[in-house]
């Protein structure tokens, strides 16, 4: 590799130890000074990864002041806002402050941005000591300056819509446009979203129909979530199923589908969405609690010749297509709107 | 699902708890009478899985007596060899005794054959107390049935390879048709394999070159290996480095590939596999030892455009080919024969 592809990544500010890349960095230099290729963020709020949080705020005994204490510690201390017990981070929240000349971002000075990166591989530098939290929510009110590399993602924040919403969607913004990727690849017509009632799902099945499906079918875990879903018109067809029993989800989906759509966040969906595929179809697994060998060995052992994909939660273009998809389906709104404490 | 769905699965065979796979299953009705799509085998050796043999050995103090015994009376109490503490079950060899009149499966009585499903779903009888066994190895002389379901997978064994050569191959035989169905499709020049002196990757690297790939870099861990694999011819280019190590493998790499194959089986591969490959291109993920969240996560913190693949073992037509490859390919006998224990 390149010094140029390396510097992309943020090697050269990762302190110790050397020759690993950000995330996995004991320490980052968080000099506010930006190379040629960076972008510097006057950073507003920080929003903690939620085990991270929790963990902190069970360590500490539920004081606030000791939570917050803790963050500007670590902060402080790393370089970067990467809780040392769960290895998670976060995201934050910033307007554009500094482009470097040879960044190839796209930001300008004064656009409200949110990192899609996570803050585990982010520069981070904080300077008001976190005066204005009280440590017992996720959401930090803070300053200070974060650095984007290169190869960063972060996303302009509309003005037309409510930030909450904004990052509701983001958040989950690589489901839809790989769901689309896939569908447009394989001309496919049927579609099964396992967790069709939820962000990931409603935008999933919304980028499905936009991408040329015909098929939509929406299976979800209650009579609650299938009257919402159906509400909705995003989906053809509604089912009710438990995702992790394999042979229900087989039954609800019947015939099986071009491509399956994994967006359940609970163990155990990899062989129900195997059996809710057809041969030489297509599984996306969304969910983060998707095990690599449940669903490499399931699909052996069924002989199932299906191809199953890792969802990358990159695709360029991602954020734009997820929030175009919120402000142009309404069933979308519909579903997601509920779910966003605004 | 309908009933043939289910019956292809084995679900019938199914005794306790009802409702779940043959592998959930904590018995199956192991009766030798089949039904009209099953295929009954006369078995003659089971190949226990190496952890599961390891557990049992260890939990009887190294008495390969009572590892006996304890086999015998997981077999009959499971009627199939699945270890309680692992999970895990092995495979095994027979011969082809009998065949419903609606088997798919295409084999014929008298038959030599391996199963490459797992003995954790395959209803299995023991007849002979696993006399012939010292226990000491999980090697298996037996005499008993087998039960193969309409979607099972079983080999043909060659005449003209030493046995203990097939299943050495066949054991890996889902990564050379996955590799070569991913370059077909992507028409694919480059493809860079992790692990290229290993059983899977020797055959992924000869399974790209017959698919077309023009460019193949194999990266091995060290001198030894890579020796090995230039003498082999199998690869243009034969780099050094720790496949754990994303930098290390990016700067080994250089310009990164269309296809990437991963075929390490120790954990953290997946950075540097995602690092070795194109914006665009393919990472074939075949290691058990693959992390989905690594994997997802990683892509994403690099704004990585590349489609990410679980391997999965089932390629229709992929022992023949594998076994293909393995004849008409020296290099590929070169890497594998000191490999297999004949």
């Amino acid at each position: 590799m390149q010094g140029s592809a390396e510097r992309a990544l943020g090697v050269h500010r990762v302190v110790a130890p050397s020759g690993v890349l950000p995330r996995a960095a004991l320490r980052l230099d968080a000099d506010p000074a930006i190379g040629p290729d960076e972008v510097r963020i006057a950073v507003r709020r920080l929003n903690l990864d939620a085990a991270s949080y929790r963990q902190l705020s069970e360590s500490c005994g539920g004081d606030g002041d000791a939570v917050r204490t803790a963050v500007v510690e670590i902060v402080e201390s790393r370089g970067k806002m990467q809780n040392p017990v769960t290895g998670s981070g976060g995201m934050l929240i910033g307007v554009v402050d500094a482009v470097g000349p040879e960044s190839p971002l796209g930001l300008e000075v004064g656009q409200r941005v949110a990192t899609l990166v996570s803050l585990t591989l982010t520069p981070l530098r904080i300077t008001d000591g976190l005066a204005r939290w009280d440590g017992r929510s996720e959401q930090v009110p803070a300053q200070g300056t974060a650095i984007l590399f290169a190869r960063s993602i972060a996303a302009v924040l509309p003005d037309d819509l409510p930030d909450a919403v904004s990052l509701a969607v983001l958040d989950v913004c690589g489901a839809p446009a790989a769901t689309a990727r896939v569908v447009e690849r394989a001309a496919a017509r049927s579609v099964v979203v396992l967790g069709g009632a939820g962000k990931s799902g409603s935008l999933s099945l919304a980028a499905a129909r936009a991408a040329g499906a015909t098929e939509l079918t929406g299976l979800v875990r209650d009579e609650a979530e299938a009257a919402a879903l159906r509400a909705s018109g995003l989906a053809d067809r509604v089912v009710v199923a438990d995702a992790t029993d394999p042979l229900a989800v087989a039954a609800a989906v019947g015939t099986p589908a071009d491509v399956t759509v994994v967006c359940v966040d609970v163990p155990g969906a990899e062989h129900g969405a195997v059996l809710a595929t057809a041969d030489g179809g297509t599984v996306v697994f969304f969910s983060m609690a998707t095990s690599f060998s449940a669903a490499a060995l399931g699909a052996e052992g069924m002989a199932a010749d299906v191809t199953m994909l890792v969802g990358n939660g990159y695709t360029p273009g991602h954020a734009a297509m997820a929030l175009d998809l919120y402000r142009s389906v309404s069933g979308v709104r519909a579903l997601i709107d509920p779910r966003v404490h605004a």
